[in-house]
């Protein structure tokens, strides 16, 4: 079964977790089109959806965010480009006199068996810190705490072991254990 | 020729600005796909491709952001999001110790004429305000300096004078003119 995306951080952490299904995943390495607007869910899939035009093999897809309570959800399903942009630096910036810091990070797996999409969803919900604090992981994980520590003071095992991608693998390929018999 | 949009002010603008030209639109009142990634012309094309294969006369779409130069261009293509998540308040607070201050609003506007799509675009240079000023038009308006004044201190004839969305339409309602002779 095919893992559609361009990063391959992501598809290594994958891998990692379908091992432990007896599920063999491979790497196509291409990027795709997501629409804009709507909820995670929706996102990944329509994505899904037109991606099965142009393949005719069972494939999946992931997307992930990080939403910020006190600002409305943001930066949500644009994370990655409001990473680029403003960084976590922005982020502590709009959150300089919040009091509320609660935040969540969420993934959505989108999987087309040939026929339909299927869609997977795991959150893990922690703070926004008052301060960039560790050096592992990438993206938000500095400002992300969870339990008193961020996810970049954490090693990568200790973050897979309670990160949102992770819990919205597990309930794939559990499920595609079961209801498949893959 | 239709107007694909689900705002009534956006279609009520470009109207007047159609009139001038003794262009008639109509308006399509529909929500519709937008691609994330890549630049603004790239979004409205893409759009307007896809919107092609469900629409069989001619029409056309428009789209526009606001780019802030010391934010990397955020808030860009999204900044509709942007700004009902963080809004005015959320950009000030990034901008508060930015010594440049430059910015600038884009439209673009991707015709559809049966066969092709062809995009214009417009601009319009200004800085962010050190505040919020002003109660006219809507949105980034009320921090969007121009000559001294806030786009929402300006009166909607005086703003749509020099607004980048009629520099992108009268643009795009000359070429009709003189390529299409309509």
């Amino acid at each position: 079964m095919y893992f559609v995306t361009s990063n391959e951080g992501k598809y290594r952490e994958v891998k990692g977790i379908a091992n432990k299904y007896g599920i063999e995943v491979d790497w196509l390495k291409m990027e795709y089109l997501e629409p804009q607007g709507g909820e995670l869910e929706e996102i990944a899939r329509l994505s899904a959806e037109m991606l099965s035009e142009k393949i005719d093999e069972e494939f999946f897809i992931e997307d992930s965010g990080l939403f910020v309570e006190a600002l409305k959800g943001f930066p949500g399903p644009y994370s990655s480009y409001v990473f680029k942009t403003i960084g976590n630096e922005g982020i502590l910036k709009l959150m300089r006199d919040a009091e509320n810091r609660r935040a969540y990070f969420k993934a959505v797996v989108a999987y087309f068996d040939g026929k339909d999409v299927h869609t997977f969803s795991g959150k893990v919900e922690g703070e926004i810190a008052r301060e960039a604090k560790g050096t592992e992981g990438f993206g938000y994980d500095p400002i992300f705490l969870y339990n008193g520590r961020t996810f970049a003071e954490m090693t990568s095992e200790e973050k897979n072991r309670v990160s949102h991608r992770r819990r919205a693998f597990e309930k794939f390929f559990s499920w595609l254990k079961e209801v498949k018999k893959i």
